[in-house]
């Protein structure tokens, strides 16, 4: 009864609640364009529109993010045509498969999900009588849409970082629970693949990049902000001609994040030679700029043209709905839930 | 932005998880086709199939449920040119509300609903460690379900037992929340109207009667099987001759809920001149009977027929999407999940 194919199915969801940054594009964008240029490969790219009401009730600010994603890797060349990209929240089938997955899905297995018990825990340091405060169903249940997106694809591997992984593990329950109880293979069970540098970028400050830390750059602001924000980038007080060193260093990690190997080990020679703080940041601005011109101008031919990216993921709803229907129906009729004739 | 509509909406769910017995064509099914008939009012009547996956994983008895539950309005004169007669699971818009629901329903209104909280004493009751042993999230949240279900068709009044009051209050919550943070009048706020007679009428051992306490009379039955079943009806020991009390009698109770004031009268008179048992019995069977033959040749008729079924429920949800979904689309605009052009 499982979707069959000979591919491995890879799928890569982006919650839209912000700016594509640096951080997204070494630890996410990147090797998922790779990956779905793998012809061993289908690969499944969403854009997690759904997930994204738990975090953000401002419209203006999911609405333009979504067009900022889709831009964005579609500026970066993912290729649509291997590729299914499309927008979570046009598969009315995702939120069907989340209910039928609630039903076989035990609350206890929620009570343990690591994005709740860190909810709980900020409440009761902050004294709060109620431990749910600020909590909705949504923050609560999301790992039960998680797994819907998974399932409904019958995805093999799912790349995430590692506080994801619990998730994937969760969708492996919910998947072997529904199996069992309605006596097929109806779902692969999926397996998380972790890619360290997932949580390795460092931003501005030095913390992990993230849009939570105020602390990112984004992909495609224009050259004189990226210089500007690369001259943002904490280093230390060594001067000119003091040796430094690269493992500790943020802006050597972000360059080398970029670069090839030859050229990480080329400036790793001129740290150990003292290049000084100045130098170093126009070396890392200069690199990154070459490699963005290109795609930033895509970017904004992109985001100038809403029309073609909607046009572009509503033929990827049509291929990801090509599958999740005829699926759905099959999930309904095991359930009970079919037609009569 | 509310779908607007002089009428009244009323809005009525129908779990499909057992055979419809002369309690729910008391409680339910009798004043909903009544009220169907009332040109002030707009009726939607589904058969909660998705509620149903919550209590039953046997999809035989989910599947037969559905069937058996419309061939019996069907057969009851339900009038599907005006009222809207769908399945839940037809409707793909409703778990869409659902997962948008759950984004601004608050955790701590799940952890206060009686059908929790019910479970968690019996797991409390029973010594179990876990007090969510035996939970799934679909029993969790389903009042967002149900919130869902009343709010996509901007119900006005839901028809409900006291146990489901809190219920219709979690759904004008929701409603009242997504309102307010979208800065719409998205939603109208629904009321709960008690029907008190769904709570009284007695089982085969004189307690509620109820697919759980497994003392119900199926609606349509043989009328050899009918018969069975009244004589079987809880009486007590006293003689023909002796005057018996109609207040506390199921058989009476049974049999005023179908028949007229006058015909009540006249039975209650003959309680007090001590009609005897078996006799009683008799009229009341033979009343039921002469009441239920011709929808129960309809019934039978339909049930041979679930080829007609699905067209008419395939018809329902025509008209009930073409409500919920330009309804949806707007609901989505207004979270940030719109068409880029």
């Amino acid at each position: 009864m499982t979707v069959s194919s000979d591919k491995t199915r890879v799928l890569t969801g982006i919650t839209t609640t912000g700016t594509p940054h640096l951080g997204n594009y070494v630890g996410a964008i990147k090797p998922a364009i790779e990956a779905s240029q793998d012809p061993s490969v289908q690969s499944y790219y969403f854009l997690a529109d759904l997930h994204a009401l738990i975090k953000c009730q401002d419209p203006k600010r999911v609405e333009q993010s979504r067009l900022e994603i889709a831009a964005t890797w579609l500026a970066l060349g993912l290729d649509t045509d291997n590729a299914v990209f499309y927008r979570q929240s046009d598969i009315p089938e995702i939120p069907e498969l989340t209910w039928m997955l609630s039903c076989v899905c035990a609350k206890g297995l929620m009570n343990r999900a690591h994005a709740y018990k860190a909810a709980v825990a900020e409440n009761e340091e902050a004294g709060n009588q109620d431990p749910d405060r600020g909590i909705t169903m949504g923050l609560f249940g999301y790992p039960v849409l998680m797994a819907a997106d998974i399932l409904m694809f019958n995805a093999n591997r799912v790349p995430v970082g590692r506080d994801q992984i619990q998730h994937i593990e969760m969708a492996r329950d919910m998947a072997g629970r529904f199996n069992h109880l309605y006596k097929g293979q109806y779902f692969a069970l999926p397996e998380a693949a972790v890619d360290e540098r997932v949580e390795v970028l460092g931003g501005l400050d030095g913390r992990k990049m993230s849009k939570s830390y105020n602390n990112t750059i984004p992909l495609f602001v224009s050259e004189k902000k990226l210089l500007k924000l690369v001259r943002k980038i904490k280093t230390n007080s060594l001067e000119p001609g003091e040796p430094k060193d690269p493992d500790t260093c943020t802006l050597f990690q972000i360059y080398s994040a970029f670069a090839g190997a030859e050229e990480a080990a080329a400036l790793r020679t001129e740290y150990a030679n003292g290049i000084g703080w100045g130098e170093a940041k126009n070396r890392v601005f200069e690199y990154l700029n070459a490699h963005l011109r290109e795609p930033r101008e895509r970017y904004q031919a992109l985001m100038e043209d809403p029309g073609h990216i909607e046009a572009v993921l509503r033929q990827g709803a049509e291929r990801a709905r090509a599958e999740a229907a005829p699926f759905m129906d099959r999930l309904r009729q095991a359930a009970g839930l079919g037609r009569f004739v």
